[in-house]
């Protein structure tokens, strides 16, 4: 049985806190026997890893430049398309209302990942973490350190697709999870080839910890347990094996 | 808390067979506090409900055609991609070994989801069910009928992304379960209008069963308990919410 239980009781979550210790302190409230363990995975939301790590600018900071006011095309803040740009590699689509971005992580997705929601003050806008394994990684290591177990860490971003509506949760930083599960060359019952050769686990990590949290509720936390088979022991490689080289892309 | 388990003990799926029967029978063997209830959602893997439906081709029929070939590239069997452009209304993209097609039920994928593993015979390819939506309602029906309880009911099948690799279930049939969660208009406890507007809580649901299922066991079934608010009495639009219209489409 795979399960996915949402953190309670994360302090609010302002730029310097320590996501690893508030992480640890919460999961100590648990009853001892549910406490993390080997092969468990936390799901982190973005947002507060963004908000903790400071990743956000002041709009009214922000200068627009002729090209944002000229994608903002009247519907959307010049300012917010600004931030958006300075966050891109390059603009991949653009249409009133809509940007799709090739973030400098190398993330296909709306806006750069920039929002609006959830940040204290309507002049503050969050964008993604600079280095999102990195983050992974720095919140598994002080989990490990303070409670003596590395549970795998996801960090999360809700993305559109490109061919069915609404948003689903994916993996943007990854520490002590693999990114895929490679079954090719791999059979099945029956000794033919699989036909999921790929599967993105770490992508379904991210979703399954959508599904057991309340949007409503500040659940940005969820420990997935039952898929210890995709944790591994090092930080390994991070999210890189699950963004498609630009040579593999049909889209552009 | 949210849990995912797969069924033990289907049978193996032949052409004709009862799958609500089949699935009725398998949950009635878990220990009576762990027996379906309202709001529970069964993911099925359409691979079953092409099999038991008979969605199936010999390729030895098939004649492919000049265009087939063309596309076939030399790397492919050119038998398969006929099969693929029946299944489909329009390529969307085409290149050596790979062709992305929008189905007649208007999915968006690669080789319009016709494949050849886990079929029993070298000679047969699968076919995504005909209507997926009336697959996944005469289940539903059936376990009613069976079992006194109406599971929501999803049919998944595995996609691959634009920009990401490797591949992720999502929902292609629905009964009883909404397609997406639409916080449009609703605010989160700051008052600010929420960033994921609308959640694709179908495709969520077909990720966490792939999540949960051992890809080699053969366990094409999986029940997922705790998001029953996402469960509906009627059976509901099916997928058609969750597919982006032409005139949205940036992507082609």
């Amino acid at each position: 049985m795979l399960s996915a239980t949402p953190l309670e009781g994360l302090p609010e979550v302002t730029a310097g806190l320590d996501l690893g210790q508030a992480i640890t302190t919460a999961l100590a409230r648990w009853p001892v026997p549910e406490r993390p363990r080997p092969g468990d995975v936390l799901v982190v939301a973005h947002k507060v890893v963004s908000k903790a790590e400071g990743a956000t600018r002041r709009l009214s900071a922000v200068r627009p430049s002729a090209r944002a006011v000229e994608l903002a095309a009247g519907v959307r803040d010049p300012r917010v398309v600004q931030v958006a740009l300075d966050e891109s590699r390059t603009v991949v689509r653009a249409v009133p209302g809509v940007i799709v971005c090739e973030t400098h992580q190398g993330f296909v997705c709306a806006n750069a990942g920039v929002d609006q929601s959830n940040v204290p003050g309507e002049d503050l806008v969050l964008m993604l973490p600079s280095d999102p394994d990195a983050s992974a990684r720095r919140i598994r290591a002080r989990i490990r350190e303070l409670a003596g177990v590395a549970p795998g860490v996801v960090i999360s971003d809700s993305f559109g697709r490109a061919w069915r509506t609404g948003q689903v949760d994916v993996a943007i930083g990854l520490a002590g999870v693999a990114a895929l599960d490679d079954w090719r060359g791999r059979t099945d019952k029956d000794g033919r080839e699989l036909h999921a050769t790929v599967i993105a686990v770490a992508d379904l990590l991210a979703a399954t910890a959508d599904l057991a949290r309340r949007k409503d509720a500040a659940q940005p936390v969820v420990l997935i347990r039952g898929a210890g088979e995709y944790v591994t022991e090092d930080d390994g490689p991070g999210v890189r094996p699950l963004l498609r080289e630009r040579a593999q892309d049909l889209f552009r």
